[in-house]
């Protein structure tokens, strides 16, 4: 997977590219990134790339022209083109996979405190927004995007990490527990000691479902309940009723 | 407004916080930015601070010792403490603006790849997440609740940004342009460049109202609508009827 950034601010995405699972999933060649700083794609003099906006009113925007040559410096014919903008469609675990599958390069535009020319969308393929709330700029939501994306491509977290599961059947996780087995009085459940699968499996089951009900009920899908979840939910159902 | 972010990779966070407007909010005394390494409290040899899940199972978890001896150093009677995490609360542009309010210290507990201790949740106020998809770890998250604080605190950003009016009254912001008039045949609306104030101003309303029906309805308050809005609205539901 290829992803070039588009940003005013390559200091902003650079640093936390370079770490972490991010700087293994490039050394590992699972993905490609590349950086364009929009600003050396001006064509005004003192490389300017906002302006005030027609029709009056505060705040600069930013100009169509050096964003679409610095996109047109890598847009290919396969290319997804995205628009980072809290107008978007809300970003989420489904379209990760769904652009891991079905894409080889992502391009990302991040504005910056500011708003862009809205004749960009003609030159875009996806405006992307990763929640209701406004960010400095669109670099955070870049870096988001490619972080989700990149560690679900086969290879990139060598163990399956259980966080993974979340969201994956509309439920939470399960809560997990490590040592000690008492903190300051917290203890770790009992079965999880027991060494009896069966009911550890079910406890995290049950564990899973309670969490989904308590904290996200508007995640759940019955449909896709264990067996033994569909039999507690029924009775936490029931139970409610009384 | 002070922050303090607890994680296990201090370098994730600080170079973001070190560029652009959350170095110049540190700058104005703004805010006040604490970064805490979790492993500088490690009481185990090898500063380890993750270990197996009871219960058996994939995956490390971040054990709860380290996490509470680094939130104890830092937390005061005063402070609000989160934890950052795919099953929190969804983090929205109304509660940046309740925290910023009513918080003057925000604790923020990041972690990364791994799942955390349930128990940690005895220890915090309140669990945030940035929306429904799973990332690396809680450091992208804290730095978007930061960032989104930040920049609503007063001097923070000098000019009014047209772009905070997004979300602000359950509307997406209307369009905005600058030069150059003509982008290869894309045109500026000739509303914007007739210098006719009412006229704008109804123009912009109308594509406010029209931009978050096409791509957000699920925000739109009808409540909260101009009465310019209310009549654009009224006429666009009956054109619908017919």
């Amino acid at each position: 997977m290829k992803f070039s950034i588009l940003t005013l601010f390559p200091n902003l995405v650079e640093s936390y590219l370079s770490e972490s699972i991010m700087k293994r999933a490039q050394e590992k060649n699972k993905i490609d990134i590349e950086i364009i700083d929009i600003r050396s794609f001006a064509t005004s003099p003192h490389n300017q790339v906002d302006d005030y906006q027609y029709g009056g009113g505060k705040g600069m925007v930013l100009m169509i022209e050096p964003i679409v040559l610095a996109l047109e410096s890598v847009k290919k014919d396969h290319s997804l083109v995205a628009l980072l903008s809290p107008q978007g469609k809300t970003w989420n675990q489904g379209m990760s996979k769904k652009i891991c599958r079905e894409y080889k390069h992502l391009i990302l535009i991040a504005g910056h405190y500011e708003g862009f020319d809205e004749r960009i969308l003609n030159f875009v393929d996806i405006e992307l927004s990763i929640g209701d709330f406004v960010i400095t700029g669109g670099e955070l939501a870049a870096l988001v995007v490619v972080d989700s994306i990149t560690r679900i491509i086969p290879g990139v977290i060598t163990s399956e990490s259980y966080l993974q599961e979340t969201f994956e059947n509309n439920l939470l996780d399960f809560p997990v527990y490590t040592k000690p087995i008492d903190f300051r009085g917290f203890k770790v459940p009992e079965v999880l000691t027991s060494g009896h699968h069966k009911n550890i499996e079910n406890f995290r089951q049950e564990q899973a479902l309670k969490n989904t009900l308590l904290k996200r009920p508007d995640l759940l899908n019955e449909q896709k309940l264990s067996d033994y979840q569909k039999k507690i939910y029924q009775k936490i159902k029931t139970e409610g009723d009384k």
